[in-house]
C-alpha cells in the first residue's frame, strides 16, 4: 500500500487557491475537492453507482452515527466501511467530536472524554480520544480526524480558550494511540480550534504542528457565527498551516463559501448542504437557487439547469420535479440530490481547471458580486 | 405508427400458457408480462435509467392519481405522460375504477357515472366512462382500460349482477367515447366482472366481445377472497376470452399466482407486491422470502440472492441492506426496489423461455410445490 501523502501541484498565480493531490490507499483525490457527506454508511438518496458517475474520489463519515448504528465492530466484521458500503474511493471519517456537540444537553464532557446520550435509544455513551481513534481505525477510514471539542458560538475568551486547549491534549492522546498502529499508509489530521480569537487559533496552530499531523483541519466555524468572522478566521489561519499539507475546513459550505475559502488556500470541504437541500427540494444551478416546489415550475418543461450534464437534467423536467417533490417520492430525493451533488463536483473540477490556468481570481470576482 | 395488435406466437404442451407479443406505438411486448406499477407517474424508488437496465417494456400508470395531481390537462401539455416522466416505453393506464371503489365512502354511484372525494384535498370529482376515456387519451396512454364498478367482496348475486351490468353498460359507453378518436394505433381493453359467480364472470365476457375490444382483462379478483376462489374463476373466464387477444389479470400478485395464472392463459400481469414490499424490506429471492429487518441478517455477508445478477445483489451485503432499512435510508427502498423487480421481471423471461421451449410444466408443479 501505497504512503498516505499530499502534494501542491501548482499555485493560482492571482489568489491564494492551490491545486493539489492527495494520495490515499483508495486512489489519488485531487484538490481543492468537495466530499459528499455519507453520515450513516451511505450519501443520502445517491446510489454507488450515481455516485462513482459523477467521479467522486472521496466522501465523509460520521463515526458517530456508525458507532452507534450498526457500530464499528460489526462494520469492521462486513469488511470496514469500504466493503460494507461497496464503496471503493477513499472515506475520511469525521470523529464524532462535532455530533457530540450538536447534541448538546445529552452529553458532558471532562478531561478524560465525553459522555453522551445517544440520539437513537438514549442509551449512555463514553467516547475518549483514543476510542475515537480506535473507533476510526475499525471503520477503516483512509482519513481519520482527532477527537476534538468543538466550542460552541458565541463563546467568551475564557471558555473559548479552555476549549481549545482541552481540544490541544486530546489532539496529542489521539496522535498517542494512533502512532501505537501507525504504517503511515493512512492519514490523521488536527484540528484547529479557538473560535473567532485569531489569537487563539495561532496558538491551536502552533500546539498542532508541535504534535505533528498529516493534514490540518479548521473547526469549530459555521457553527453560527457570521460570515465575514468566517473569513476573517480562515484568513488568519490558512497561512499558518503547514505548505505541504491538505488544509480541510470542516463543515463549509454554499458555492460561495468554497470559492472565497478556496482562494484562502483551503484544499478539501465537506458540507451537508447539496444533499440536505436536495432532499428539501431546493437546487443548486447555474442561474442561481431553485425551490422546486414553487407554482412557476408546474408547468415548465425545462431542465433545471440548461448547463448541466447531470441524468436528471437530461431526463427530466422542472415541472415533472415538482411532481416528484409534491407527491413525496423518493425519487425527488434522488433525482434532486444526483443534480446537486453533480453541481458541486462539476463546480470543483472547473475550480482546479482555472487555478492551473491562473484565472481562479476571475471566479472569485464573480462570486463576489453575488453569482452563486 | 404501427397498429395495435397481439400475436400468440407459441402455446406451451404442457399447460393453458401462452408466449406472444404486443404491439403497441412505444415498443414491442413480449407477453406473459408483469408490469411494474407506476402510481402517480413513477415506479416509487425506481430511477428510470435503473428500470430501463431491466429492460422493462411497459409499465402501468393510475389515472386517478394523474388525474387528481398534477392534472391530466398539465401532464399533456407537458407532452403526455411519456414525455413527462421520460419514459419511451409502453404505458397501461388503468381507468380510475378500482381507485374509486377502494376509496369506498368518499363515493357515490350512478347510472351517469361516480362522484368521488380526493384523497388528497377532498375536493369533489365526477368521473364517467367517457371522462376516463378522455384522461386517458390526454395522458397519451398506449392501452387504456375502460371504467368499470369494481365489485367489492364479497357480494351477494343480485349486487354483484347489477354492478357487473353496469360496468358493461359503461363499458359500451367507453368504446363509444373510444370510437370517436380511434385510429387503431393504440389499445382499449374491456374488463370482464361478476364477482365469484361464474355465470355473471360468462355474461360479462359475451356482452364485451360483442362490443369489441383490443384486449381483454379479468377484474375484480384479489380484492379479499380467498385464493383458490380467484384460480376457479380465471380457470372459467379465461377460455371465454378471444384467443388472439391479450388476456390481463388485474393487480395481480404474487409469483406463485403468476405461474399458476399464467399456466391458465393469462397474458398480463400489475401488481404493487415487488414495489411495495420492497419499500416495507420484504423480498423476494429464489430461496423464499427475506424480511430485511430481521436480527439475523445483521452480520450476514452474502447478497440478498445469490442467484440475482440486480446491482444490489452484486454490490451490497443483507447487512448493509438491513443497516439501511433501519436507518430509514432512501436508499433502502431504492436497493430493495431494483432487486425485487428484477426478481419479478427475470421470472417472466424465464417463464417465457419455458414455454417456448414446453416446459413450463416444470414451473407450475414447482410453484404448487410452495416454492416461491
Amino acid at each position: 500500500m501505497g504512503k498516505f501523502g499530499f502534494e501542491v501541484l501548482h499555485k493560482d498565480a492571482g489568489t491564494g487557491a492551490r491545486r493539489g493531490v492527495l494520495h490515499t490507499p483508495h486512489g489519488d483525490i485531487p484538490t481543492p475537492v468537495f466530499m459528499p457527506v455519507g453520515t450513516g454508511g451511505a450519501v443520502k438518496a445517491m446510489p454507488g453507482d450515481f455516485l462513482k458517475s459523477l467521479d467522486a474520489r472521496v466522501i465523509l463519515a460520521n463515526t458517530y452515527h456508525l458507532y452507534l448504528r450498526p457500530g464499528h465492530e460489526r462494520v469492521q466484521k462486513l469488511g470496514g466501511l469500504h466493503g460494507f458500503m461497496s464503496w471503493d474511493k477513499a472515506i475520511l471519517t469525521d470523529s464524532g467530536g462535532y455530533q457530540v456537540f450538536s447534541h448538546r444537553g445529552l452529553r458532558d464532557i471532562s478531561e478524560d472524554g465525553v459522555q453522551f446520550k445517544s440520539h437513537l435509544d438514549g442509551s449512555k455513551n463514553f467516547f475518549t480520544p483514543e476510542k475515537a481513534i480506535d473507533v476510526q481505525r475499525a471503520l477503516g477510514s483512509d482519513i481519520v480526524m482527532v477527537f476534538d471539542d468543538c466550542t460552541p458560538y458565541p463563546a467568551g475568551l475564557v471558555d473559548a480558550e479552555a476549549s481549545m486547549e482541552l481540544s490541544m491534549r486530546w489532539a496529542q492522546r489521539c496522535k498517542n494511540q494512533w502512532a501505537k498502529e501507525e504504517d503511515g499508509s493512512r492519514g490523521l489530521f488536527g484540528i484547529v480550534q479557538g473560535s473567532v480569537y485569531p489569537d487563539l487559533r495561532k496558538r491551536s496552530a502552533e500546539a498542532l504542528l508541535e504534535i505533528g499531523f498529516s493534514g490540518m483541519a479548521i473547526g469549530g466555524l459555521s457553527v453560527g457565527e457570521p460570515k465575514d468572522l468566517m473569513y476573517e478566521i480562515v484568513e488568519s489561519t490558512a497561512p499558518l498551516l503547514p505548505w505541504d499539507q491538505p488544509r480541510y475546513l470542516m463543515g463549509v459550505g454554499t458555492p460561495e463559501d468554497l470559492v472565497r475559502n478556496i482562494a484562502m488556500g483551503i484544499d478539501m470541504f465537506d458540507c451537508v448542504l447539496p444533499t440536505r437541500n436536495a432532499r428539501n427540494g431546493c437546487l443548486f444551478t447555474s442561474q442561481g437557487r431553485i425551490l422546486i416546489k414553487n407554482a412557476i415550475y408546474a408547468e415548465d418543461d425545462g431542465p433545471l439547469d440548461p448547463n448541466c450534464s447531470c441524468r436528471t437534467c437530461q431526463l427530466y423536467s422542472r415541472a415533472y420535479l415538482r411532481h416528484l417533490f409534491l407527491s413525496g417520492e423518493h425519487l425527488s430525493a434522488v433525482y434532486n440530490t444526483l443534480h446537486n451533488l453533480t453541481f458541486y463536483l462539476d463546480m470543483m473540477r472547473k475550480i482546479r481547471q482555472a487555478i492551473d490556468l491562473d484565472f481562479f481570481g476571475n471566479w472569485l470576482e464573480l462570486m463576489k458580486k453575488g453569482v452563486d
